[in-house]
């Protein structure tokens, strides 16, 4: 339930409808809009009988919302959320590139990708320090050695750094050095773990699980936002079907159904969804087209030597490519944000 | 296998290669190049001896074939296949348009809706007049009535006709009366029907099944080939996995395997993958910027009174919205091809 | 909808409704139950308006079927479908037990198998003389002349033939050939092929596909018995997912599901879905315990050296354990009905 | 590499190969056989050379071992792993039933379930007091206070306790608390929860995820085995796929494979695969026939009235039916360990 209040609705009216709210055993949550508050009547079992609340001085309607989530939903928000990186801005019309390995390897590795990434336009990097790897003997990412040289990558390329936490304590030491706090497909679900980044003063990444539909991606986004953290990006990164010429499924149609249901801004991996560096490039250009408001790509100048994930890793003259292949799909505004050096 | 011939070999040393090859309990398969000629080694069920071939005259190499296709192979044939219909051509840099119905309903909506997709530059014409559907029950197209329409079409715009055949009776109409024969989705693996496909002199649009890989796309081409029917344009029409905003999943990525592994033109029907007419627009432009050498899309002047799939045709001034969409994604020979008029 | 008729109905006050139905526009279908008569109204698009129907003499009810299904549906038939094939009965608590090798290959190794399988408690034997391979150059099975050592067989050993049709002619010469059509699960939405086993005098073997739902496979089903042949045998085969240790993955689920929906027989074929020989006894037992009326399993006395999925056939002692590790499962009638000799 | 002592070998001689192989920059995991015992080299990147352990005195040969799991592998040990929970024994040739509702509501709730359960057999009892919910306005689970009250559970009816840790503070309540920790599907790749329980004192049963491999199962396992723990249970529980007649799909091939390939107990949660009350019987006894050495069922006293996941949980007079059901394939030994009470 949505309870919609009067353009000219008063603080003290916003602040009775929350009251009664409460009193009636639920959980009020303010919104803020451009014209006009709203406020989310959370934490209902069932449905909520509106009249109370439509009789209150300053209420203009009550709306029921009938989908599972609804802070993450357009009927909430109706405009795209923004979410500000420093001097950058995700969502809306903006456009966000990520690049960077899949792990951090060493100070030297690191900063060899960032200087190329940003050559060719990116304004993040990526680089994992914590590794979710499917073996407990590959290799598991440098730990708090890796989030030092990330630090390290900003102070001396200028670029926002993305990384993965995979828990509650790693989480604490990615908010104090990240820019942007990654959680990876297979923690979607990880509820604590969500809760948690609902708690953290940075942009949260939201990856989608293997096996995961478009709604409990939302409903894993709505998570972290009823904690109080509304600056989530949501990122399609392939399915698990049967296919077996790609390593997961890319699904684009994911990009127009999350871009109606919500404001978030959502994002493409699509060396992941590949597996592959063959397909990369023509995936990357396939989700701009679609429509999507960002691209998350592993870049490395040495793939043979990588300590994972090699195959799908591009090598900087790709990237360049790929920066090329993409650029007469984006605004000019777009194209501005990116403003990748000559070579 | 494959034995290539040397550039200068005569017809006559050709002829004694193809002899050997019977002799030995093969079949052979000449197959013309631009420079020179190779000859396929086929139903060979293990691998081949080289040697009693590679000592004719005029003979330069034999290649083991290892993947288990080689017609619809890049070996065999690196150049791109081009298909000529009418005027138009398919394949290589070309881009080939197709709209329509899904169902050929009566001779007023065909035609009306042939001429509204023609002005926004589509040069081929899709609508079944036998359509498989799930249920006994459910309309099962109008027949040969509905392909006597569809040359009338054909005569009052200019069209080239798409229509599907479902056995060997309704192919034999449908050659008489299309100008290129789909195989649906749920023949792909027919081979009775592919076989007799492969004895057809018009082309063969091959859809990919719900549940197919790539090579079992490409092995279905095969037959097609291996029967002597080389024109052959695949189709990615969306696979079945466990996500439910759309109606298949459209797997995009099969678009850079297939042009890397074979040199038949691959197009994308996106309005079959969504299932939903809000997802049609996005998809076919990501599916444009991934390399799909055309599109299949279905498009209904009153989609709400559609006896089929009305809830995935797009209105005309959607389609228009779609050509537009797509135009600045293509080349300008491509973009030459389509010169869709002012409305 | 489903005119249900009072139990001292006459034919004339059938013949009445019949001729009702008809000249509204539907197609009438008459079903003769063990204790009064029910009428089936088809091809109708939309609802359908009860009134007339209910006030003709004899009628005492009119149920509206809300399922896309009718004729296989359990409201439509109540009692289990029971299937006669000489001395065998198929469906209800019948057991069906199908074995053999997956193509026939020569008089001697069909002979062989044959025995070996009749010994073991086989009333059936397959053994596929048209082959649908995914390769046109891999064996496509012996064609007529396979038809003829299945016939061979069955003169022989007295077991019954069970062999897969792949198109309308090869389905003339197996249905004088043998006792039940296979119609595989590439052809399960082969619906000219559906319509042609529809007009066969011999029960049908209709396998599910690869990706198909149960609501699907029923519909294939419902093709078949609206033309007019209700004898019909459901088999799960297993379907395609992301899991690879096994070929398929075996849906046991559906039987449970098949059997509450439909009165039809539903066995199990467990080498296919496996496509591993140490799978196969395991999830035997479980189809059995999950309550399939019967089992095709595939044998062969060299699986070595068979033509066709040699790793997933059985050898003959392998199929005795099988069958040892079935008969606890079976009821006593049950077991009677497979009498394995003592070897 | 695993490197396998003579069975006289000294103490003295292991911690010699075990000093080398530390020495060499490995991990060393000593495993006490039952007549032998055999040593992992752990943590290696990359092949080992054998020749430095073969020979030191004592060792008897070295096995490379290929597959990327090695604790949890039958040639690391051959002999079924045996798990004791007080009186009770769990793998091998023993039968585990776990029964009890979705969450714990109540301590009243809670109470009745166990007793009921208890009579038919059950020797575990299942329910949740931290819930994984796709949404966070659904109930979360009853917290401490639903440990509180399994506890009680324990106290009065002499049932062990499982239930679920969602993440390591959870993990540290129930270990106190219950006598396994469940890790649920959404969590099987939660990398540090499974090194966390892999520091528990207790046995873990560990959830297949929805689109998780075999492999990665095992995998998942051996994060929880190399800290330490080796008593772990696998559970099956169906995957996510295309077919929309049960909530998953129940691969009960995982069991066959699973034995094959490793010692660990397997056993099936038939509630969660099917989502539907109606198919958990038949797909328990399907599990029990395939070789499944446990089953995890959910039963309510008033499914209508569960907070969550009512429609699959059994009435407790339908659990009773299970059993019965289940008895007649089992062993008598395993029967022994049932022991329903008459009602």
């Amino acid at each position: 339930m949505l309870v919609v209040m009067k353009r000219q609705a008063t603080k003290d009216e916003v602040h009775q409808v929350v009251q009664a709210i409460e009193r009636a055993g639920y959980v009020a949550r303010v919104i803020e809009g451009g014209e006009r508050v709203a406020i989310g009547i959370l934490q209902n079992l069932g449905p909520v009988d509106p009249t109370p609340f439509l009789h209150l001085p300053g209420v203009k309607d009550a709306i029921p919302v009938t989908k599972p989530y609804k802070l993450v939903s357009r009927e909430f928000s109706p405009a795209d959320t923004l979410i500000t990186v420093g001097d950058c801005r995700v969502g809306g019309d903006h456009f966000m590139l990520i690049a960077g390995p899949c792990a951090v390897e060493s100070e030297e590795q690191a900063l060899t990708i960032a200087r190329e990434v940003k050559r060719d336009g990116a304004r993040f990097f990526r680089g994992g320090a914590y590794k979710p790897r499917t073996s407990p003997y590959s290799f598991q990412g440098l730990g708090e050695e890796g989030l030092r040289i990330l630090a390290r990558v900003r102070e001396e390329t200028g670029l926002y750094i993305v990384t993965e936490a995979l828990d509650h304590e790693i989480c604490d030491l990615v908010e104090e050095c990240a820019d942007i706090i990654q959680i990876g497909a297979r923690n979607m679900q990880n509820f604590s773990l969500l809760k948690r980044a609902g708690r953290a003063r940075k942009p949260i990444l939201l990856k989608r699980g293997l096996a995961a539909t478009i709604q409990e991606l939302l409903m894993a986004a709505e998570y972290i936002i009823s904690e109080g953290n509304p600056q989530v990006i949501l990122c399609e990164r392939g399915v698990r079907t049967f296919a077996d010429h790609s390593r997961n499924t890319l699904d684009l149609s994911a990009i127009p159904v999350v871009r109606k249901e919500s404001p978030l801004p959502i994002i493409v991996d699509p060396s992941h969804a590949c597996g592959r560096r063959d397909q990369v490039i023509p995936m990357s250009r396939a989700a701009v087209a679609a429509g999507a408001q960002g691209l998350m790509v592993e870049v490395h100048h040495e793939p043979h030597k990588a300590l994972s994930d090699g195959p799908q890793a591009l090598f900087p003259i790709q990237f360049e490519e790929l920066v090329r292949g993409i650029l007469p799909l984006l605004t000019e505004s777009q194209r501005a944000e990116l403003h990748p050096e000559p070579r």
